[in-house]
Order: structure tokens, then sequence, then C-alpha cells
């Protein structure tokens, strides 16, 4: 049920992905495009399923899946780059900067968010919806979410002593956390709908896909992943597993899972692929 | 007359870029105020004289000014990058990557580009007209627009012959051209107006100052510039200089200033400012 929900939302946010460049030519649109292929998809999922829980379109549900895992996408060809992560491989890729070249990967994060938003601005739902799409997008995305998650991670690096727990808990809410809890409660916004019990899901949503991250990083298989693992660990940086030890964050990621499940409770059974997501979260071997 | 407007313009929009910048803090942030400061604010006096032309709300003209700054400031952080052009000063400052560090100039375009949506996003206007200005923003700096024009530019340089004057029309079109068209159209579209005269008036504005500033790369002077010039003809690169002489880019940009100033006359005197602007481009000397 949950697979097959995940699977159709991969190929539902691909086509809508595929139909939003179509129009665009060059290297920078080809470079676009490879860097929207593959990944699990979990913020288009969310946007999929929230939007079903409220009864949005299904095509303005696969088109703002679209504009969210454009910024997702356009976060992971920056923070590849050689300045910041230095990553040579990226789902099993070469990443855009080693595939083409820096410039290129520059300019294709930078025109992947510009057209992020512009998908958002011509969705055909009523104006003052797109627009609360906008500004919480924004706000996710920016200076005050996702981007500064990534500034106080490079600080990490460089810092005299480990963050603390509650460092990194803010840390990774920015980073990572700031675009699934949009990713969530897209639904209720396209519909006009009150984001609350899915803001409260995704908030714990998104702190367990950190600890399982950080677990992964330490037991899981590079060539699964398609990613270099270990990097955290072997740069001494703090994560929840160097904080929490390896049972101590286990035992976090499962209460969080559990209280994502709570905060559906008002959706009853039509939120149970939501409640698998939660579980998929932490159970995923890549 | 001109002058006044244009330093009331710089006034303006810099408080407006402080006020939308004030709620955030971080090493981020402060990169973002640090780029946000200086520069002839062109785009920002072709917002707010188009907003007058058409009657609409001060406060709102100055916001959307504001937007297009950050995304022009945008564009200029990660150009400056070492990868792209590599400058270490602008607008008589050390580059953001000098000043602080390359990942941190990489996150300052970023979030300057996600800022300047979220404040359109916000405009206190209706909300059908908010979404005009973000989606042809968008369309204007995008993958077929300025990053388009950025992207031609790069390839340029390892091109085996240099560009023709189409080519070379056609990346400028994107480069500088698609951000100033924008900026003179907004006041049309925030107040639901044809846009038509003040797209050819900023279409031929957009060509003179290139053209301009290709003049100035040759006879400029790089103190009050703030930059290093002669890059292009150094890097053996393709110019309107290059391909119209110095004395044909000249009358080239003198015809075009008389056609910017035509396309204003439905708007009769009310325009006399916007008619200086198109003089003032290409008479600068910075």
């Amino acid at each position: 049920m949950f697979q097959a929900a995940l699977t159709d939302a991969q190929t539902r946010v691909q086509a809508a992905l595929d139909a939003s460049m179509k129009p665009l030519d060059g290297i920078i649109a080809d470079a676009m495009r490879y860097t929207c292929t593959g990944g699990k998809r979990l913020r288009a999922f969310l946007v999929m399923e929230s939007a079903r829980l409220h009864g949005a379109p299904t095509d303005v549900a696969d088109q703002t899946a679209a504009a969210i895992e454009m910024i997702h996408a356009y976060s992971l060809v920056h923070d590849d780059l050689p300045c910041m992560d230095n990553d040579d491989l990226r789902r099993g890729m070469p990443t855009v900067h080693i595939q083409w070249d820096e410039p290129t990967a520059v300019l294709t994060g930078d025109a992947l968010q510009t057209l992020a938003f512009e998908v958002l601005a011509d969705l055909d739902v009523a104006p003052d919806r797109r627009l609360a799409l906008i500004s919480t997008m924004a706000k996710a995305a920016g200076a005050s979410g996702m981007v500064l998650g990534q500034a106080l991670d490079i600080a990490a690096e460089s810092a005299p002593t480990p963050l603390t727990l509650d460092e990194i808990t803010r840390l990774q809410a920015g980073k990572t956390g700031a675009l699934i809890e949009w990713s969530a409660q897209a639904g209720a916004l396209l519909s006009g709908a009150d984001p609350a019990p899915l803001r409260d899901y995704s908030n714990a949503l998104g702190l367990a896909f950190q600890i399982a991250d950080d677990i992964l990083d330490i037991e899981g298989d590079a060539a699964k992943a398609g990613k270099r693992l270990q990097k955290d660990a072997d740069a001494g940086k703090a994560t929840f597993v160097s904080l929490l030890g390896m049972v101590g964050a286990k035992k976090r990621a499962e209460e969080l899972v559990v209280r994502a499940c709570d905060a559906l409770s008002p959706y009853g059974d039509e939120a149970d692929n939501l409640k698998a997501a939660a579980r998929f979260v932490i159970d995923r071997d890549t």
C-alpha cells in the first residue's frame, strides 16, 4: 500500500518535473533535468498525500510536488559543490560539477530555485492559495529556514567544540526539517484547510528523518545510498548518534514516529500512508 | 530632476531592503545586508518611476524595487565566485567570497533569491497582481532569461570563434536585459495596466545599457567603477565595441536612447525621468 503510493508519487512527480522543464533548452536545462532525476521523492509523496487528504486536484498536487523537489534538488547541487561538501556522487550518479563543471552547477541550482517559484505562481488554484504556498515555501527555504541550517552546518565544521543536542536539533530543523514540514502542509494550504495536524506530524517526521540519516551514515551501505557515508564521523562532527549513542538515537527515532502518527489521528485511516511513511523514514536503508 | 529622483530611489530602496532583512540574523543575513548596499539602483529607479506613472502606492513600489535589487545582488554574488568571473572587487568593496568565504557567497546568493520572492508574495496589493509580478520575475531571472544569458556568457569564453552580433545581443538580452525590462514594467503590472510601452522602452534601454558597459570596459576608470575593467578585451571576448567599433557602438547606443524615449510618448512629460534615465545609462562613467 505505502510502497505502491510512493512508487506512484515518484512516477507522477517525474512527469510533472519533465513537463515544467520541457520548454527549456541549453546546457543549464540539461543539467536541471539531470538533477531532477531519481531520489526517494519523500517530499513529493508528502505533498501528494496531504493534497489527497484534503481533496485537492491531482494535477495541482503533482505540480506543487515538482516545485518542492526542485528546491530540494537545487539545495543538493549547491551543497555538493567543491567549496561546500565537495561530493562527487549523488543518487548514484556523478554530481553536476563533475558531470559538467562548477559554473554549470551554480547556475543549475539557481535556475531550479527560480523555476520552483514560477511553477507555484502558475498553479491552477485560487490566487490566495498560490500566494500562501509561495510565501511559506520562501520562508522554509530561505535564511531563516533551509539556508540557515546549511550555514549552521558549515559553521559547525570549524567550531572549537562539537554542537550540543539543542544546537544540532536547530540545525537540522532548518537544513532538512523546513522543506519536509512545508511538503506535508502543502495539501492543506492548497485546500485552504488548517495545516496544524500535518505540521505536528511533519515536525516529528523531519527530526526522525535526520536521526535516521545519522544512523545510516554509520550503519548504511554506500553502494545502496549512492553517496559517500561516514563523512560526519570522519570529520569528528557531532551527530544525533554521537550525542545520544546508537541505542539512544534509535529509541528517539522510534518515539518520534509514534508522535508523528498520533498527530494524524484527526484523519483516521485515510492517513495510513503518511503513518507508513513515518515508519519508512526510520527503516529505510538508503 | 533626474538626479534627485535617482538619489531618492536609492534612499527609498535601501530602507525597504533594510526592513526586509531586519528579522534575519546570522552570518548569511550579515552577508545579505553587505551585498545589498550601494550600487546605482537603476532597477529600483525603474520600478519606482513606472509605479509612479501608474499611481501605485509608494510603499508597495519600494518593496517591489527591493525584490528586484535582491535578484540583481544574488546574481552578482554568484557571478563573482572564483569558479565564475572570479572577481575580488564589487561596488568598490571586497566581494562576499573575499570578505567571508565561498560557501557564504553561495548561500548568500541563494537566500537573496528566496527573499525576493517572499517579498513579492507578501506585498499589500491584490493577489493576482502579486502573482503576475512573481511569475514574470521568475521568467526574467530563470533558465530562459538571466541564467540563460550567464550560461551563454560562460560558454562564449571557450567558444572556438568570437560571438556574432546576433549571438551577443541574445546573450545580453538575457544577462542584463531581462531584469531591466521586468523593472520597467513592474509599475504597470502593480496597477493592472498595459506594460507594452514600458516593455518597448526597456527593451531599447537594456541593450543601450550593455553597449555602454562595453564602452566603459574600454574607456572607463576602474577606481570610479569600483571593479576590474578591460576583462573582456583582455580575454579576447567579442563585445559590442569589438563588433561595431567604438564609433559604431556609440552611434548604436544613441539610436537606442532615441528609440527608448519614443516608446514613452503615451506618457507625455510624466515620463521625463525615464527619458533622462535612458540618457544617463549611456553617459554614466561607472
